[in-house]
């Protein structure tokens, strides 16, 4: 492998909302310069305040080992797709909408070179799909990060069909100068990892909800004060040989057959989209929020990202452990 | 509600295995006389080991406020079932085995009186069915702890189809003296909700691994820095609401349909059970172990759990919110 050096590589990134400017301000922080492109005139204008904000963020914990103002002067912001030509990587972070993306992905092979790697951030659009609007297809895959971008190790690296494994792998070894543990996947696999989990897990809770089994409250708190007693430090398959393993197959026997196996979304996700429910951003969700409780929330979530990853990072026990 | 005084209180376990001995220490904490009964006598030898040695943890992690010599003195030991004649709530802890349990619980009510709460810690068996075994069932409930169970917040508390909802709310009470958050469940659900929810969990990442399309240390990792980085804080209903939960309804209707569906139990899972796997605690399992890495994850488990704890108790945000 060859050394990469950050500072080395300018990154573009298209899309400048919640997840963009989080990009933006992990590659900025990770040596990078940055040209930050917004395709919609109310991110240009939001944009700066944002990036500003979140590098405060960055500065107070600790993570910067410059000024802010030295930051900035590494990066700029336009809705110039052209600024993009000597970029190295670029990082759509547009709206989850097929159309939206093509029509992105084209203006940035316009002006980038054929080696340029060209990554998306989705959660759920298939990469290979992605992938056919591409002229150059092979430089092209999939980086998921996780909120916020600047703090979670997390990040899933996805390929197409198409994408060279030599550009999957020059960004797998460029995640670890982001301070990221990637995983890499060959596969391009809907929902990618994490998400299908989860995404069983809210089959599943939706289930019990909806057929009055239990509350929002009692599903939330089982989940809290039992999975998340060791989720960070273990995951899910080693939580298993901590528990004695052997009994797991007869208990999957006796309740595979009782999960639910639904197709179709259940009223109470419809009615969230009818109100438009927005969560703590507008205050209408599964739980009630005033404009105090949003915020607490949202902070919180950000401290508390922090501070169980120091917590997880000072267990080491697994760095020499192989699975069979 | 009456007020709850532990200190009068009597309890009783059966089945001195570690998650007994577990509960027998998490009584005795919380101020009551214990009598504790091994219907296998080498649990019997023993029990008294594991039960000083979890009580010295417990003086370590500052959960005592008396010398351990205290504890033991409030506590008996034996194979005879008449010493819990006088208990007014009865824990069975032996193992998930329904013909088992049917003669334990038999044991039990041939000594204690009719009014007397007799509950099963099972994370697996309906209550409604074990119900079957008893004389008085209308006093019979499941308590569901998690390991640690000194420590652990989580405690599921379940109804049969019979239980007199009288003894729920007064074990859902007491469960409160025990420094637990419980949940109380009126409807006798299989597995639970935590389970419910982790068996959805493991059905799709066994699928995933044995399709190839990632590892098990890829689920892992994934579930560690992305679900781990807020499950503690905030469940998963909870965690819709702080990423604007409107656009789930779209993405679940086109995932929903690509899940694990899987009624049977994946051939991985069959080979643990062949190779009498039991993970750390006989070196088999889904990971190599050799004996020192099995004694730090065993470790690793028990202080992260009380870790994580401290840390997710110092973010109060949720107190006053309600749901929908």
């Amino acid at each position: 492998m060859e050394n990469i050096i950050t500072e080395d590589i300018s990154a573009g990134v298209v899309g400048l909302g919640l997840m963009g400017t989080g990009v933006v301000v992990s590659l900025l922080i990770s040596g990078h310069r940055v040209k930050a492109v917004a395709p919609l005139c109310e991110d240009l204008e939001t944009a700066p305040e944002r990036i500003n904000y979140q590098l405060m963020k960055c500065a107070k914990s600790g993570l910067l080992s410059a000024p802010i103002d030295f930051y900035l002067s590494r990066l700029t912001i336009s809705e110039d797709f052209s600024e993009l030509e000597r970029c190295q990587i670029v990082l759509e972070c547009v709206i989850e909408i097929p159309g939206i993306k093509e029509t992105v992905f084209k203006a940035i092979e316009a002006v980038v070179n054929t080696e340029a790697v060209i990554a998306t951030n989705t959660s759920a659009l298939p990469i290979s799909d992605l992938q056919k609007y591409l002229l150059h297809p092979q430089r092209f895959l999939g980086i998921h990060w996780a909120e916020p971008s600047y703090l979670t190790p997390f990040m899933e690296i996805t390929c197409g069909e198409k994408t060279d494994n030599k550009h999957a792998v020059w960004v797998y070894e460029l995640a670890h100068q982001w301070g990221k543990e990637p995983t890499l996947l060959r596969k391009d696999l809907r929902g990618f990892i994490t998400n299908r989990l989860m995404y069983a897990v809210y089959r599943e809770g939706l289930h019990l909800v909806e057929n009055g089994s239990a509350t929002l409250e009692d599903v939330d708190k089982s989940f809290r004060y039992d999975a998340g007693s060791w989720m960070t430090l273990m995951g899910i398959f080693r939580r298993m040989d901590l528990l004695g393993i052997k009994d797991y197959a007869r208990i999957f026997e006796r309740v595979f057959p009782e999960l639910c196996n639904d197709e179709t979304v259940s009223p109470l996700m419809e009615q969230m989209v009818e109100i438009n429910a927005r969560g703590t951003q507008n205050l209408k969700g599964l739980y009630h929020y005033n404009e105090t409780d949003a915020k607490k929330w949202d902070e919180a979530f950000v401290l508390f990202n922090e501070e169980i990853y120091k917590l997880a990072s000072s267990y080491s026990v697994e760095r020499k452990n192989k699975s069979r």
